[in-house]
C-alpha cells in the first residue's frame, strides 16, 4: 500500500482554493447590476476559478484539451460497436483536424494536444505526442490490463504533457480521449472504486444493442472477479481494470491541480479519471469543473461521488473532450461576467429593499 | 373569439419544417467521424435548424437579442424584491453596455435591440427604441392590465422590429425582457392558460423571501378572479393579466417563425410570451429553442407545455436574454459540426459493425 503514495509526491503538493481571491470574486459579484446569485452557476463558476487561480478576475487565454488515444485488450471479448482499428484511424483524423473534437476546439480556441499513449499500431506523424507505453492493455477480463510500473508511467506522462504546456503559458486544460473499448474500462474502475454493479456501470458506448449491453457487464464482472483489484489502492485499480489513457488523464488532472490550473472534466471515460484523481489527493477535486453530464448511464455515479454539477446537458456520448471545449465558453462568460459588467454604484441603479439570497455563499 | 384571429394573418402564414432539408442534414451528420446521434441535442439542433432554414449547413452571422422593456401596475401590491424605479435605470444599464445581457451578447457576437414598450418614465437615448404603448400596466390584482387594443399594438411592434432587422439581414433571434414585476405576470399567464394553480407558478423573482412568495401567489390568484382571462383567446389573457413586454415578445417570437427565422427563448417570461405564440399560432413552436432550465419552478411547467428540452442547466434566474445568448455558442456548434467535420469516407474510417442508434429519427 505503501508505493502509491510516491506519486503525488512526484507531482508536487495541491493547495487549498485561496480564500481571499474567492471572497473577493463573490463580493465583487454581489455588487454587479443583477439580483445577487441570478447567474446561478456563472457565479459559482467564477468564485471557483478566483479560489482555484488566487486571481480576483482571472482570464484563460492559453488552453488545451489533450486527448489522450489508447487501446484495450478486453475489444476482443466483443463489447464495442466498432473495431479496434478504428483507435489509430480516429488518432489520425485528430491530427487532420477533421473530428468533432478539433471542430469544436478551433471554435473555443483551444489547442489540441494528441497524445499516443497506448495505441495498437505503429503511428508517425509530426503532430502526435509520441509517448506509448505500450501497444494497448491486455483483456482485463483474462487478468491484469498492464503491470503497476505502466500505470504509474502513463500517469506520471499525462503530468509532463501538462507541466509542458503550462511552461508554454497553458493555464486551463480540458481532458479528452479516444480507445475502443474504453467505456468498459471505464465501468470496471467505476465498479472497482465505489461497489456500483456492472449492470449499473456499463453503458451503450458508441451505440450497442441491447444484448451486447449484457454481455458487457458481464465482461466487466468477469474482469472485478479475476484481478480482484483493491479500493483503496487507486494504481492497483488503474492497472487492473484501467487503461493507459486513463492513467494519462488521471496524471493531466493531478498536475494541473498542482498547478493550481483548471482542469475541465468531460464526460464518463474522463470522470473516471478524475475519480481515480481525487482518490490519489482528495484536494484535486476542488480544481475540477464538470462540463456536460453524458448519455452513458455511470456518468451520474461519477459525478455524484466527486461532487460536481455539470452544466451542459446535451445527451452527448462521443467523448474525446467534445463536452469540456463545449464547456470553456461558459468559463470564459464567468470571467467576462467578472470583468465587464457595471455595478450598482457604477450605473447609479437602486438595490434590493430586501436583503435577497446572497452569492457570497455558493463556493 | 373572431378578433384574436386577425393577429397571425398580419404577420403571415408559418410554414411547417423544411423535410428534405431536415432529411439532408441528418443523413450528413450520420456520414460524419462519430457515433451516429453521439453529440446529442446537437445533432437535434443542427436538423432542426436545416428544417427552419431549408438549408442543409445554415450559418448566423447576424443575431439579435430584442430586450423589450416594461413597467407593471401590480408592483403596487409589494411582490417584487427591487422597486419598480429600477427598470428605467436597468434600460439605461443596457444602452451603456453594462449590464449581463450586454456581457454575454459581446462574446457572443450578438447586436442588443432595447425597447421601450412600456416603460413607465420618459426615456431618451439615441440607441433606444423607442415604442413605448403606455406608462407600464394598470395593477392587474384590481383589474385588466392593458385593453385588447394595447395587447395587439405590442404585439405588433414586436413583430415589426423583427421584420426590421431581418431586413438588414438579420436571420436569428433572442428573447430578452427586462421589466421588475415581469415574474409575477409571467406566473399569472401560466395559470390562466394552462391551469397550474399560483402557488406553484410563481417563483422567487429577483430573490423574495417566503413570506413575500405567499404573497405573490395571493396577489395572481387575485388577478385571476377579478379578470377571468378566457384560456382559449391569448389576446385576453396577455391584456388582462399579461405585461406589454411580454406581448412584444410574443409578436417577436412569431415574427421570427414567419420569417423562417429560429428564435432562442430565453427563462420563464420569454417561455410565457413563447406559449401565448404558440396558443395564436401552434406551428410556430417548431421555430422555438430552448437555451437554459430557469431556476424559477413555473419554467419547466412553460417549457413541458411546448415541447421543448433546454440545453443549459445553470439555474439562472436573471432573464435580460442572458441565457439565450449563452446558447448562441452551442447554435454556432451544431452548425460548425455540419460544415466542418470529416466524414467517415473523407477520413478513411471503419464504420460500426452493429447498426447503433442513427441520428435520422431525431427531428
Amino acid at each position: 500500500m505503501s508505493h502509491f503514495i510516491s506519486i503525488p509526491h512526484i507531482l508536487g503538493d495541491i493547495k487549498p482554493l485561496d480564500i481571499n481571491a474567492a471572497t473577493a470574486a463573490a463580493a465583487h459579484l454581489d455588487s454587479l447590476t443583477k439580483p445577487p446569485g441570478s447567474l446561478g452557476k456563472l457565479e459559482t463558476l467564477a468564485i471557483k476559478l478566483a479560489g482555484i487561480t488566487g486571481v480576483e478576475r482571472p482570464s484563460f487565454p492559453h488552453r488545451s484539451v489533450i486527448v489522450m488515444a489508447a487501446d484495450h485488450g478486453v475489444c476482443e471479448e466483443g463489447i464495442s460497436a466498432f473495431p479496434a482499428e478504428v483507435t489509430p484511424q480516429m488518432v489520425l483524423n485528430f491530427l487532420a483536424g477533421g473530428a468533432a473534437v478539433n471542430v469544436l476546439s478551433r471554435q473555443a480556441g483551444a489547442e489540441v494536444l494528441c497524445v499516443d499513449i497506448g495505441v495498437n499500431a505503429e503511428m508517425n506523424h509530426p503532430d502526435l505526442i509520441s509517448r506509448k507505453v505500450r501497444m494497448g492493455t491486455a483483456n482485463m477480463a483474462k487478468g491484469p490490463a498492464m503491470s503497476r510500473e505502466e500505470a504509474e508511467a502513463a500517469l506520471l506522462i499525462g503530468a509532463n504533457i501538462v507541466n509542458e504546456a503550462y511552461d508554454r503559458g497553458v493555464r486551463l486544460f480540458v481532458t479528452g480521449e479516444m480507445g475502443i473499448g474504453n467505456t468498459t474500462a471505464s465501468a470496471a474502475v467505476l465498479s472497482a472504486l465505489i461497489g456500483v454493479s456492472p449492470l449499473e456501470s456499463v453503458g451503450r458506448g458508441t451505440g450497442i444493442s441491447d444484448e451486447v449491453l449484457r454481455h458487457k457487464a458481464l465482461v466487466v464482472e468477469r474482469a472485478l472477479e479475476c484481478n480482484t483489484p483493491n479500493s483503496l489502492d487507486p494504481i492497483d485499480v488503474l492497472s487492473k481494470v484501467g487503461g493507459l489513457e486513463i492513467a494519462g488523464l488521471t496524471g493531466v488532472i493531478l498536475a494541473a491541480a498542482a498547478r493550481q490550473c483548471p482542469v475541465v472534466i468531460d464526460g464518463f471515460i474522463s470522470s473516471a479519471a478524475a475519480l481515480l484523481a481525487q482518490r490519489f489527493l482528495p484536494e484535486s477535486a476542488v480544481y475540477m469543473i464538470a462540463s456536460h453530464t453524458s448519455h452513458e448511464q455511470g456518468h451520474a455515479h461519477l459525478l455524484k461521488e466527486l461532487g460536481l454539477d455539470p452544466m451542459l446537458q446535451l445527451d452527448m456520448r462521443l467523448g474525446e473532450g467534445t463536452g469540456g471545449v463545449l464547456a470553456l465558453h461558459l468559463i470564459d462568460a464567468a470571467c467576462r461576467i467578472m470583468a465587464e459588467m457595471a455595478t450598482f454604484e457604477s450605473a447609479g441603479i437602486s438595490t434590493g429593499g430586501e436583503s435577497a439570497e446572497s452569492g457570497t455563499n455558493q463556493l
